[in-house]
């Protein structure tokens, strides 16, 4: 048996999913740049996909959907896709302390260029302080990018989005916000948000790996990261990735279903395994008790134990877990979303990330916590610090 | 019936890739960032399609092959990623005028940024200049970079590679080849050719779209241009896409067999359709008569013709072809290729480039010439120019 509870690295394409890709993957495998009917059609279904996302997620009309091969890239694509282009206008950036690494490694490319970018604090429930963005607009008026996620992906917290786009605005900034692990899971509606790019992903909620988007507003100037044929408005240039692309798009078209079943079913079962691990195993810590949280995300401190080690021992047993971000390869670095949040080096240690997806049953829950009482004594029997106690 | 000439630009997925990839897509589902046996199972497969890469194209055991999502970003990379990595030693790169445009458009965004690019004429078979290299080289001595194509995307031409890297390393610049058209059609053999950085691509050769790689030798320093989570040897940031390293690494490991019959039957049915063409249809020129050409490709000018019309006519009766590169999309534009090659803007104007795949059978071919001579012949009766001779 495998309990999958890594839903927020990637996830089980959708038996829809698939039998949507099918036919591209076989006889219609043609390439939308080619004029005859094979690319005709290709072209055909790719404009169909900007459509489709664009009306699931309420973009205004004239909107570009850009294609990427991950949120990775549209997140790459829109800080420097931003920066250069408006590069003289101004060289400060402002973003959150808890971005996912594809957000904060550009930030550093662009330091190292002469860019300066303020890393905005969070409280201890990982919410981004809404005062030190306005104050960093303040000190600095020559931001051109304010990039806040909209829900975190290792604890889960959902930031007060509307308002930055407010007060960017207000300062002439262009918001940007990563949305990879909010798709699907709760309401994301581009036009009431207000906000100017939105980066998306697909493999996080069922859809194909390989395949993300960035959503920009009309009018917003951008630079390529990628040259070439001018593909995707001259903005990301690569032959398009169709049964990706239509695979995404179905996803995206299923993403309001999915948002119910996160919203009701996943999230009684994310509450009980929560409340199970928290009242019966001692010295865990529920890290981040925002009030807007992911409903499948809950992350927890098993005090005394390296959280590697769990992962290793609930493995053994079957069940999938993540100490953290399970972005960066070969980097098992503590966690810089944690430390932002200041937790004691104690906490951040032993840290468990639990996803919980669509395919997950009770029983499952059960499982897992029993599994966790069991490994956690066990690790707990030979840890330095509790032992010592 | 669909008659598909146009496997430069995309292929069908080979019944063996779709096999190979299948399970990735349902129960395979790991990111191989995970700790967790679903994720170590797909780092294992992430890291044996690396060696199946190596393997068989010869390149050095410490050789990096870094994945991406398409042969135009493997382009963007090398061209980027070496200049910015080696601008303290040399601001000047040397490309070939007949580059496809993933290499062509980074070089103008570089042009941009104060590098020196010069572009190396081609003779009347778009055959590379030797001795303009060479002459290039002398004049720009910090040339850190050398970039010329193995197989040319639109005629078919083969260039004298090895006689390239050895004049560039001995001015200490180092070389890339893009073999995106070459894999899988002719022979590739990274060590016998000592080039430095090659590109290959999945979808021209029977594998899946949104994959391509970039072969790195060891030692060659590079900069990434997609930061974040540190994926790909911290040169390309992003969650693999697991089942198309799969396809992608199906498709090289049958690559010698493809050569087989690429050399034999489509080289075959490829010289009986040129040959039809040009006795059978007057005013015909064929481009490129290099002796060394890719086993699939014929381009051929129908004089008096406009070669979009010609693609429109053909499709009506099932035939799909394309006047060059499919590679730019609404940008229908002449070819860069053919102007290289001096030819007429006649010649130019009415150029049909096709190239054939291991599913052509005779009487496609026989077809197609047929069709050819009809649609030619109506053209011509509207043809503003011939009509007036």
């Amino acid at each position: 048996m495998v309990v999958y509870l890594d839903n927020a690295s990637t996830t089980r394409l959708h038996d829809k999913v698939i039998e949507a890709m099918m036919p591209y993957m076989s006889i219609k495998y043609g390439n939308p740049s080619s004029l005859h009917s094979l690319g005709r059609e290709a072209k055909r279904v790719l404009d169909d996909a900007r459509e489709s996302i664009k009306d699931a997620i309420n973009l205004n009309a004239n909107a570009k959907v850009v294609f990427t091969a991950s949120a990775t890239e549209a997140n790459n694509l829109a800080l420097k896709g931003i920066a250069y282009a408006l590069k003289g206008k101004g060289k400060s950036i402002v973003v959150s302390s808890i971005e996912h690494e594809s957000i904060l490694e550009p930030c550093k490319a662009l330091e190292r260029e002469g860019f300066k970018v303020t890393y905005i604090p969070v409280d201890s429930n990982a919410i981004v302080s809404i005062d030190a963005i306005e104050h960093a607009l303040r000190e600095n008026r020559d931001t051109i990018l304010v990039s806040v996620m909209l829900a975190n992906n290792e604890v889960g917290s959902i930031q007060p989005l509307k308002d930055i786009v407010e007060i960017a605005h207000r300062y002439n900034a262009l918001v940007h916000t990563d949305a990879a692990q909010a798709l699907g899971k709760i309401a994301l509606d581009a036009k009431s948000l207000c906000v100017d790019l939105i980066t998306l992903s697909a493999h996080k909620l069922y859809g194909p790996k390989g395949i993300g988007a960035l959503c920009i507003n009309s009018n917003i100037p951008l630079e390529p990261i990628i040259h070439g044929g001018g593909h995707e408005y001259g903005l990301r240039s690569g032959t398009q990735n169709i049964p990706a692309v239509v695979g995404f798009s179905k996803v995206v078209e299923m993403s309001r279903e999915f948002i119910d079943v996160y919203s009701s079913r996943v999230k009684a079962l994310r509450d009980k395994l929560e409340r199970s691990i928290l009242e019966s195993i001692k010295y865990t810590r529920l890290n981040s008790t925002a009030k807007d949280r992911l409903p499948n995300t809950t992350n927890i401190s098993f005090l005394g134990i390296n959280g590697e080690d769990l992962i290793i021992k609930l493995d053994e047993h079957g069940i999938c877990a993540s100490t953290g971000s399970a972005c960066s390869t070969l980097k098992q670095k503590e966690s810089h979303v944690l430390r932002a949040m200041n937790l004691s080096k104690d906490a951040r240690n032993g840290s468990l990330r639990l996803t919980l997806g669509i395919y997950n049953e009770e029983h499952e829950i059960d499982y897992t916590v029993s599994v966790l009482e069991k490994v956690v004594n066990e690790l707990r029997k030979i840890s330095p610090i509790l032992s010592s106690e």
